[in-house]
């Protein structure tokens, strides 16, 4: 069983975000592992977590990993905690998700939004956005982890679908995590 | 000047949204108007209003039309009223607007929600959703000022882009509202 899928858990969300470990993951064929990776694959009996975003992650690499995605220049530490208490006072409606590796490097994160709607009898629909695996973690399906937790915790929500957008060279990835391609985006920029 | 363009006002924005209207807007030669429609044409010296979703307008017909878009099973006052109030609590950061017609039928709606991020500077994006217009009211360019009244919207929220998911056949249209394609969408339903 995919231990991020936790659908019977009888815990309330924090408890079973914060606590649901995971087997080490396979690593990928593929080299260029850094070496907090080797250690990471070495640490078999230890799990690793998938959890909500705390303040302290700022100091370990949440900024820096970002930045592989886009644009994202250095935020003050003032910056980062009005956003992130910004977005604790809204919780149940945003949530940002992370990986830590053993070595205490931030290595995968993504957040997941919940929108409600008038349509399909007063829905709500999750919409996953900022998904990045750190370039030296990838090839160990932590996006996968990260995508699957996100998705779990807007069907918990009580969503009947969830979104995102990404580019066509993703497109098999999403596939692999059970979505199908469906519409187009498109985008006006301010700036 | 396109009246839902408000960039340099100084009202607040709820006396923005509220207050301006904008002049009859131009019939298309398309024919299948209703007798509604044809009596909005007549009544060129009054303005039509874009404006927010008011409770009231659920007996105006607001759940017909989105019927028009998609599943949309008939909601309960009850329903209907939680969920607007638990939107007016989050108002900044989700707005529904509509065009009501001078037979006080609701015939275009849109809606617009602003997600706050840690990427571009802390930055925030806004996501514009389930636009519809009344089926005997297209070709009058509704939906263009409900997209350029939620895309000012969500420009005066500060956001540094604005995206919306749409199929390949609405691409021209939202092409002519200043969007462009980026990116594909991705669903994963849960029902």
């Amino acid at each position: 069983m995919d231990p991020v899928v936790m659908g019977t858990s009888t815990m309330n969300l924090d408890e079973r975000f914060l606590s649901f470990g995971f087997p080490f993951v396979r690593l990928s064929p593929v080299g260029g592992l850094s070496d907090d990776m080797k250690k990471w694959q070495t640490a078999k009996n230890k799990n690793s977590l998938v959890r909500k975003l705390e303040l302290s992650d700022k100091g370990k690499g949440f900024i820096e990993l970002l930045q592989q995605l886009t644009i994202c220049d250095s935020v003050s530490d003032k910056d980062f905690e009005d956003r992130f208490k910004e977005l604790s006072t809204r919780a149940e409606n945003h949530q940002v998700f992370v990986i830590e590796a053993r070595s205490g490097k931030i290595v995968a994160t993504g957040s997941v939004f919940i929108e409600r709607k008038f349509i399909r009898n007063c829905g709500k629909v999750g919409h996953i956005e900022d998904i990045v695996v750190d370039a030296n973690a990838r090839g160990m399906q932590l996006g996968k982890k990260i995508i699957n937790a996100l998705t779990d915790y807007a069907h918990s929500m009580g969503c009947y679908r969830v979104i995102l957008d990404c580019s066509v060279e993703n497109k098999a990835f999403y596939e692999k995590c059970g979505y199908k391609q469906k519409e187009i985006q498109m985008v006006k920029y301010f700036i």
